[in-house]
Parts: C-alpha cells; sequence; structure tokens
C-alpha cells in the first residue's frame, strides 16, 4: 500500500535532516550484472550544485546497498538502500517549529499526524526523489538496451521550446545546464533562471519526456493504464501539477478526424496524437508526456505567513535554495519513468510467457 | 493489483457485448444506509440517449446489488454487483474481426493478449465506466455529507467556459444537456456538437471539477498523494489524455512570488493556486482540477485503416455514436473522484483514530 | 487487500441467503482454453445431496461466467462469474435474528460490524468456498499438466487412515462417498458418519493434500514462502483449526539427524520430511500438508445459548446439514491449493523470464 | 506484494553476511511516544549467545531507526531501520559455494534465481527474523496496553510441558534460559538440549502462544481471517512445519456437541476450544496456538550430500549453531504476533470509525 509500483515495488523512508534517505525494491529479477557507475551518474544529475543555476548546497549522493546484490549481481532477493544525509545535524531549525510557511506542507503535515519534522522539508521534502532516481536507475536495466528514455525541459516560465520533439536532438540535454537540448532556448531560460535567482524569486515550467522503442503491449487495460501510471508517479513529485500525454490538452480542441492516428501497412501510424498508446497499452511508437512543475516555494524574500496559533509572522527562505528546480527534475522524470515502464514490463512479460504455454 | 483505491477497492469486470458488467467494492465500511435513488440517478445521468446531443443507442443501466447490503444498509462485508448489458447478442460484428480501427485499442489488445473480444470495444469499451459511477455513487455516502463535488464541461473544441469556476452557479450544471452551467457557453457547445454530429463527425473538450469543504489531512505523503491518485483515476477513463489541478500548466509559468498562497489568520489562504493540497494533502481549501478529453475515435466518416494481415481496408462507424463524451462523462468525473476521496477519507480515519488513542 | 492470491488475485462476495455468490479472476493469463466441464466437475464434488452421508440440501450450484472468457478462450481481462443462490427465501429466519448460536459468527460478526445479515449463515456460511471452488478448478489449468493435486479423508474422528500416503491409490479417492481412498478406513468412517448424523451430531476429522510434479522453484524467499500461503488459503476454510506440512507436528519430537533429508546424486531426497518445500521454495519432490477441520457447529439437539440481550436461550439445528463437511471439503482444499500454486507459478514465471533475458 | 501486514505493512531486506538488515514499517500511527527499551529488551531475547543453550555467536544487535520518529514519538511517515551486521568479512565460506547442505535452501535458491549469496544462510538466514522483532516490538505498542502477548515453549523433543496454560505463571517464562515457565519441565528440556548439543545433534520442539484481552472484533471474514494471518505469519519462520489454534488438530477428533463452546449470559463462553476466534474474528476470550518447529539442519556431524555438479560430498557444521531454537524463537513468535494484531487492529478501526459517523 503506497508504494511505488505494482510488481516491481519501492518503498521509501527518509526524512530531509535524518540520518539517511533509502528503500528497499522488491521482486527484482536475479542474475542481472548492475551497472553501478549508471547509477551514480543518475544521482550526480540530480545532485545540488552540479551547475551554477542550481542550489549551491553540498551533499555527495552516494548509494549504499545493503542486499540483493552479490557479486555484482542480483540475486532476486529485496534490494535495500540507503543515501545518507550529509550536515544533517549543522542547522538550528528551532525558528521553523511553529512557523507556517506559504505552499509549503507545514500546515497540512501538523493537521493530519500532530506532529511534524520541522528541520527543513522533513518528510515533504524533494529530497526524497533521491530514492527513486536510485531505484529508477536500476530498473532501467530490467528493459530491453533499446529502450531510450529522454526527458529535457521544455519551457521555463514564458520561455518555450517551440520546436517539437522529433526535431530536437537529445544527445546535447546534456550540454546546457538546464538540460533542454535547443541552444537558443537553452541560453534565453539559463538567463531568466540567473535573472529570477538574483532577485530571490523562482520560477516554474515544464518537462518533455520522450520515450522510444518501447516494447508493444506495456500496459494494462482498466486501472493500470500505462498513462495512469505515468500520471501517478509523475505527480508524485512535490512541485508537480500536470500531466498530459499524445495530444494533451491540445487534443481537447480537435475533432476525430484531425485527431485519429491513421495505420501504415505495417501496423505504424502517420501521426502519433495518441501518444503511443492505445487502450492503456503501447502500440509500439513513441511514448511522450509532458508536465508542468510550478516554481519553488521557498523564495529569498520577505512573505507574509501564520504561525501555527494563528499569528502573522513574516518568514524569509535563506540559504541556498533552487531558483529553478528544472534541470534537476530531468533526471528524477526519466527515472521514475523507466520504474513504471519496468513494472509494467515484468507484468506484461507472464501475460506472455503463459501465452507460450498455450503454443 | 489494479484494482481502484487503496483501502476502500473495487475491483471490475466486464465487456461490452458479455452478458454484464460488474464489480466487487471491498472494506466498505458497516451500517451505512443506502441511498439507492442516489446511485441510479448518477446512473441515470451517465446513460446514453438522455438527450439529444448524445448517443441514441438504448441501455437501461439498472445495477443488481448482489451482496453486502441487507435491509437497506451495508454489512461491512464486499458488496456485488452487476449491471446486465440489454441486446449484446444484436449485432453482427464479424467484419471487426480482423479490422483495426484507428485510435481504438484493437490492435493493442490483439498484440498484448493474442486474442480479443472484437464485438464493439469488447473489454476496451467505455461502458466499464459503469462500474465506477455504482461504486463512485456509493462511496460518496461515505463522505461527511457537507463535501460536494461538482464537475462541469468547461471547454468543448476552441469554445472555452471563460468565467473561473467561483462565479459559476452549480446548481445549474443540470440545466443544460451539455452540463456546463454558463447559459451563453452551454448554448455555443450545443450547437457546436450539433453540428459536429451533423457531419459524422467528433469533438473533444474538458472537463472541471470541484470539491469543497474536504476535509483537512485527505491524502499521503510520498506515493499516495491525493493529486497522484486522483490523476490515476482520471487518466483510466478512456478518452483523457491531460490532467492538471490548482494553477495546473499555468503555474509553470508563473514565479514563487505570484504563485505562493498566502496565508490568512484562520488558516485559509488569500489565493488558491495549490489547488487545495499541500504536500499531497488537502488543506481545506477547494481541490479542483481539469481534464482534457481526446475526441471519441468512431467517426461516421470513411476512413483509411489497416485489417490484422497489415492489409489496407476503409473503416466507418455506424449507428449510434456520440459526438461528444463530455456530458455524459462529468457523472463519470464526480463519482470517479468520489470513490478516490472516501477512500484515502477512510485510510485517514484510522490514522486520526490512532492519535486518539495516544491522547 | 484481503484477496486470495497475490499476482492472480481472487476477490469474492456473497452471503448464504443473498441473490447469488460470485468473483472476478484478475490477471488470469490470456489464450487459455477453458475447461468447463472440469469447473463444473469440481463443483459438484463440493455440491450438497451429492450423497447420503452429506447434507441434503438441494442446491444445482451451476456457474454463469460473466466475462473474460470469449469463444471458450480467456481474453486475459478480469474474468467475472456468479453461482446464483436457490430459494434463498424460502425459509423464515426471523427466529435467528437475535439469538447467538453457539460456535457461530453471530455474536462477533454483530460485534464488529454493528449488523449482519442473520438469514443462515449470511456472510460467515461456508457456502463462500463455491467462489473459491470455481476459481481454484480454473487456475488449475494454468499449471503444467503433469502437476497432480490429490486431497483425501485422512481421519474422521478417532478413525484414522493409518497407511502413509505413498501406498494409498489416489484413483480411489472418489469410489468411496467419504473420498478416503483406502476400502477398509472409508467404509468405517462413513460408518461413523451415519451413527453420529443419527444422534443428530456433527464429527471433524483431518485430509491430506498431496502435490505431485510440482515444479522446482514455486514459492518466495521471505513472506511468500510456499507454506505459509498454503496455511493461510487453507486457514481460510471455515472450520479449519489446523495446519502442518512434511514432518509437521511430529517433526517437532525429531532430532536434526533424524530429520535432514540426504541429497541424492540427482538432487531427489532418500527422504522427504521437509514435505517438498525449502527456504520457502518448492524443491521437486511432493508437496504435502494436512489440515484439521472441527465438528460442523450446528446440531441437531438443543444447545443452550443466550441471544443478543444476554438472556439464556435454547437453540437447536433443523433442517438438512452436515454431520461431517469433510468429504465435501476434499474439492475445497484441491481447488484452493491450485489457486495457491497457479499465483506463484505465475510469480516465478515473471523471475525466470526476466533470466533468460540475461543469457 | 509480499509483505507482512495489509494496512500496517512491513518490507524488509538482508542476507546474513551483507553489510545489515533492515526494513520500513509503513502506515504507522503518528503521535506514539516510543518505547525503545521495550524494542531492545525485545531484541535481546532473541540474541545469540544470551545463554549457554543457545548459540555462542556473538551479534550485538543495536537496531537503528532512520527514519519516522522525531524527538521520540512517530512521525506518521515511513520507519526505516537497520540492524549492522557484525564480522560479516571474517569467514571464508568458498568452502560453501557449490555444495547443497541436507535441508537447506542452497538447492532450492540455485534452482529459482540461478544464482546465491552462498556465505551462510545469504537470505535465507533465519537472522531476518532480526527485523520482525524489531517492527513486532514497536508494532505492540499500538495495542491498547492491556493486551497481553505470550510465548513460551511447549515442548522439546519428546519433553512436554502437560498443563494446560491456564495453569502456568507466564511472569516465569524468563525465569529459564529454555522459556518454558514449569520449573520441573524447562529443567528436563534444558538438561536433554545439552546432551544433544553435546553429541553434535538438533532438536525440534513447539511454541504455545496465549493472547490477553484482545478486543472483540480484530479479523476480518474471508481472506483476512485472524487465525489465517497468524498462521500465514508464523509459517514465514523459517523452521515453522505446523501451526493449530484452539482445539486444533485435537478438535478434529471431537463432536460438535463436546466442541462447541457453550455461551455465559456475559458473552464469555464456557469452554474455549475456538481458540478465541469465531468466524475469522476475535470474541474476546484468549487467542492461543501452537506451532511445530522442526530440529535445526546444521548438525556438528558429517552428513552425506551432494555438490550442484551432483556430486557426492560430505558436510559437517562447523563453530556456533543453536542446537535447539526455541527458546530464541519465543520472542520472534510473540513480537510476529504482535505485528499481525497490529495491522488487524487498525484496520478494525476503520470499520468502527465508519459506523461512529453513523450515529
Amino acid at each position: 500500500m503506497f508504494m511505488l509500483g505494482n510488481f516491481l515495488t519501492l518503498s521509501t523512508f527518509g526524512e530531509s535532516h535524518g540520518p539517511a534517505f533509502g528503500g528497499i525494491i522488491s521482486n527484482f529479477p536475479a542474475g542481472l550484472k548492475v551497472d553501478f557507475d549508471e547509477i551514480q551518474y543518475q544521482l550526480d544529475r540530480r545532485k545540488p550544485a552540479q551547475s551554477k543555476i542550481v542550489t549551491q548546497r553540498k551533499e555527495s549522493d552516494i548509494v549504499k546497498f545493503l542486499s540483493g546484490i552479490f557479486e555484482g549481481k542480483t540475486l532476486g532477493t529485496p534490494i535495500g538502500f540507503i543515501i545518507e544525509n550529509e550536515n544533517q545535524k549543522s542547522k538550528d531549525y528551532e525558528h521553523l517549529k511553529s512557523v507556517y510557511r506559504p505552499s509549503h506542507a507545514d500546515f497540512t503535515y501538523d493537521q493530519k499526524f500532530g506532529i511534524r519534522d520541522y528541520r527543513g522539508g522533513g518528510k515533504s521534502s524533494a529530497r526524497e526523489t533521491v530514492n527513486w532516481v536510485v531505484a529508477g536507475a536500476l530498473a532501467k536495466q530490467i528493459l530491453p538496451k533499446n529502450v531510450k528514455i529522454n526527458a529535457y525541459v521544455s519551457s521555463v516560465g514564458e520561455i518555450f521550446c517551440e520546436k517539437p520533439y522529433q526535431s530536437l536532438d537529445f544527445s546535447k540535454i546534456e550540454s546546457y545546464e538546464i538540460r533542454c537540448p535547443d541552444e537558443e532556448t537553452a541560453k534565453k531560460m539559463i538567463s531568466k533562471i540567473k535573472k529570477i535567482k538574483k532577485d530571490g524569486n523562482t520560477i516554474g515550467g515544464t518537462i518533455t519526456c520522450v520515450i522510444k522503442n518501447l516494447p508493444i503491449g506495456i500496459g494494462e487495460p482498466i486501472f493500470g493504464k500505462l498513462q495512469a501510471e505515468l500520471a501517478k508517479a509523475m505527480l508524485s513529485i512535490n512541485a508537480v501539477k500536470g500531466f498530459e500525454y499524445g495530444s494533451g490538452f491540445c487534443g481537447a480542441k480537435m475533432t476525430g478526424k484531425e485527431h485519429n492516428d491513421i495505420f501504415n501497412e505495417d501496423f505504424s501510424t502517420k501521426t502519433n496524437l495518441s501518444g503511443g498508446i492505445l487502450g492503456g497499452i503501447s502500440n509500439g511508437t513513441d511514448v511522450y508526456f509532458r508536465i508542468a512543475f510550478k516554481p519553488v516555494a521557498t523564495i529569498l524574500q520577505p512573505q507574509k505567513s501564520v504561525d501555527k496559533f494563528g499569528k502573522s509572522v513574516v518568514v524569509e527562505g535563506k540559504g541556498r535554495h533552487d531558483a529553478c528546480v528544472l534541470p534537476r527534475a530531468v533526471p528524477i522524470v526519466e527515472n521514475l519513468a523507466a520504474f513504471v515502464l519496468a513494472d509494467l514490463f515484468l507484468i506484461n512479460e507472464v501475460r506472455r510467457k503463459a501465452q507460450d504455454k498455450n503454443d
């Protein structure tokens, strides 16, 4: 209950200022040679202080695997891992104990649980996503090698990457610290973020994710539709306010005649407004989706707020926060998608295997 | 696995041309006096042929409860129900046996399962939602009586209801067959649909759903966030291509300073760009979201397609289909949302009850 | 939650005097040609009035499949089914409304739910097992054809079948209405039950179940051990008070030297005190277990009891009840075991399939 | 999937010679003041080398909580914990790499997964139960304080504690290193184990567990019966071969007239052959069950076996192993039972809460 995945599952724990984050991955297949460098690489892409436009907070974010891997291969048994928090005791958070910061989870946690870890984000910290990157980077290794999952920043504020994803060169995503592969747009975005940062403000944006070469048949008909599983995962990321796939909200303006994807004789389609999914099941064309991130709530400006007694207070973010979370969210989106796909991929294997038996 | 809900769960079955749809609701609380009229009323709102702008197919859609309710009250045991299909044998579907209709699930089902019920939509039929309406209309009765869930059609094609939901009179939603409470917009939408229908074409649109008076504390911190559970449920509806809540995709264009909802001294907020959810948990203000529906794939015009052997064919929808599924989708959205809320509400009750004990 | 199975799942519903029992089987593999006769045969073995030593109540117990099967083959989509109750309104149960029968669930249901269906067993009726037989008889068809699951009555009261299962001829189980394959023991058991029945009394007994040719590798290491899944399923049968497998309670008297199963060079073992399971996983030898059934609580003699107000009453079973439930429980045990095995078999297929990929 | 519990869940990880064991407890109620001493006390009761009749292996077994607890109270968020393994690298296990020890899981793990951690027990090690003790000792704190869970060794080999549990003084369980509260029996058991140990042999036995003051209503009607959940948990312990509750296997020899528990006017019963559970739900009287442990498979004598190539080998246990696992299993049984009860207790709270609403 309340895990990521249905067969391949991830349970997680961790508060931002506790000793560690971590998780357990269950039902991971046995005998897979783990590419540890890939996992660490994904963690590094998510890490703070990797470039000038993200938070300068220092965390080394090294994952330690505690079980389920032996002599470099998966055992088929639960994979436990932790990522230790560093310097978690160094700050004094007493002043946040009874303050409710605007658009943070302080108020709702207190109301729901009657208690909260008030040190930084506590449980509501986006640092939780460090767990997802580990699990997703590992799960990706279950998928056929030709499956390619690429996410990129498709807008920052009002600056949009207007080109369709088909005309972008994904090999350039890492070339710009904003992780938008279009040079001109990337530069505009970076300069926008620098300005926003100087103001002590923050800004939102969108990420587009494209999955190529996904086998046909991934996703389940009713309550395990591929798009529903992806949406659920993406809406679990703290700042995400929306999800659309294929034609998305634009599709709602169209007529059936315009929207239908006509088949070619090899079962590919002339268009792909469906976003690679029909009836909840992948059809072999590109799966693509776009998600909206609101601006980070912590701003380095004074804001009016209240404390837990309903008394007016002024809060002001201090220290090293992201002015724009988008570049660091790119690996989160990719690896989270990988986990969702690996789960549904394994489930689909049962269906296929059972069919083999009938032949 | 692959059910709706986490504690309060719905499992369903049914193909469009089999004998019946139906489901089992588990962990429904005992001793609740069931309002059967409300359930049938919601089914009637979803029913075909209820107005001139929807399909004229005839189905009476009467639910039969087979267990879990005794002398008008719930027993606390699983609630089994069925909705019989009518005239399911009347048509000849042989001609669809090997045809893949554009933007339908024919191809993906065949590829995934190696077999499909080719009569009409089979398992991929939107008639599945009849189960969700029954379960949701029942689940709604678990929620505190003052919780109000209202959905309405907020756009059809390019016609948008420009007024914010706060200025609409929800008591007028049922006044127009399109289920948009703004008279002027409703009329435009209806005339648009009539035109589209005459052309044998179909059209998409959006539905906005507003939940008022939801208690604080609904939703779970990490993998059971309220928005994620809602998104997953909504993306399970066949034609849905997108979900956004609160500021949604617009929020991605904003800065933190603009987007943050400033607290009043009574813990209400001056704005509600958060959409009533902070950290995945309801904060007592309105929860609202918007979902995009693509146009129905079946159009009454000839379209090129292929059969299962990859041979070119021409398909043409016949008979009684929806030119715009939006008005009938309104009760689906509302009742599906109700089920999601009731599930998370019960889960939150455990947490609260356990806290009481500690006092 | 609270279903049978982990991947292949069964949800059920039904009260003894409601309109029907039924269930939904999810994640059943697609494309399997269903042997309907086998399912009905198993239902007939469980049916009342099949012989003189069981209840003479008449129920035809015909299963109707409502979805998931098309042209005789499984679709891979949820399989819904119902078994209608007959004559469920014929009796007057008013007199049971406030009476708590000894060793029945009347009292605990009332306390837990604050309400109960007092007509006969209501939800606590063993008629629920009709669902399990349908699901199990279907699930058995997923298993490799050479897997053989045989249960038999190994004791009635103090009468034990002293021969080890290896020396019994399972083809004779159906030869005697008591379903013990040893003629001499069977006759003693039958005559004992006839005597008990004449007295208006009831009697307990044990069933032994033997699974041959189960593939190696079925069962999961920690919380999905094969023996734990079997135990849980068996303890779900109303009258079951105990479960043991392999050496069972006798094994608790032994030393390690006596108990260890020494390997042959072909990995078979010289003895099988382990009961075919090591570390929760099948090892290719016979899996066998034994379960204890208490005597049926309803006796046709007056017994002192209380009503819901705590007032003394006298209750006396009337009509047609089983004096010994064991012969009818044999198919329940076999088919329930089949479901457990099919679930774990499918889960193991994922693991194997995933390994293939690595080769 | 494959966790302990249904609402309150425990996921675990760990191999005997990896860096650590650990787990995540989800849905634990918020605001509970944790009694850490109690948890460590239970770990100490399970620890090796606590007395002369158990293994002299040294492990300090200190639990570290990594999340979910703040300033001594539970946060309502997932509780992560680890227990580090000590000296896990000190031994050379190369010689076990290709050997299959009799009645160990070496063979089945290799067959199922195609790989295994051959260092000691690896994943199949009973050290996994250290996780269960932590989780159970914490879960017990959710239950009403007057609920008492006491387990004791009721037999070792052929030596039985003949007295019924009602006549035993549970406060003496800890008085004897064997954890049988009857002095005379305890002494016989201890001397038996000493003899067995000297022989390099091992011996089995049974544990009886008694739960007093459990509230009425715990357990669910069909697939979550209290006895089924307890059986599943107990059969998850490595060496357990059988489970019986109430009258158990003896009940199978009785008639209904003898077995029925007659109500008193206060709803207590004159006898308790039911074992405190009716229809899967606790009835307020003592819940008691008995479980059978086979002798430990590792004996300090040479035994014939095979290696993975099917070649004959001789294996001989070395070092510090338990001659009788029973005394150390007592806290495992108690704390595992506590977890099962706490899970079902929380689930029952929802049902009750919903009823309150109706009043």
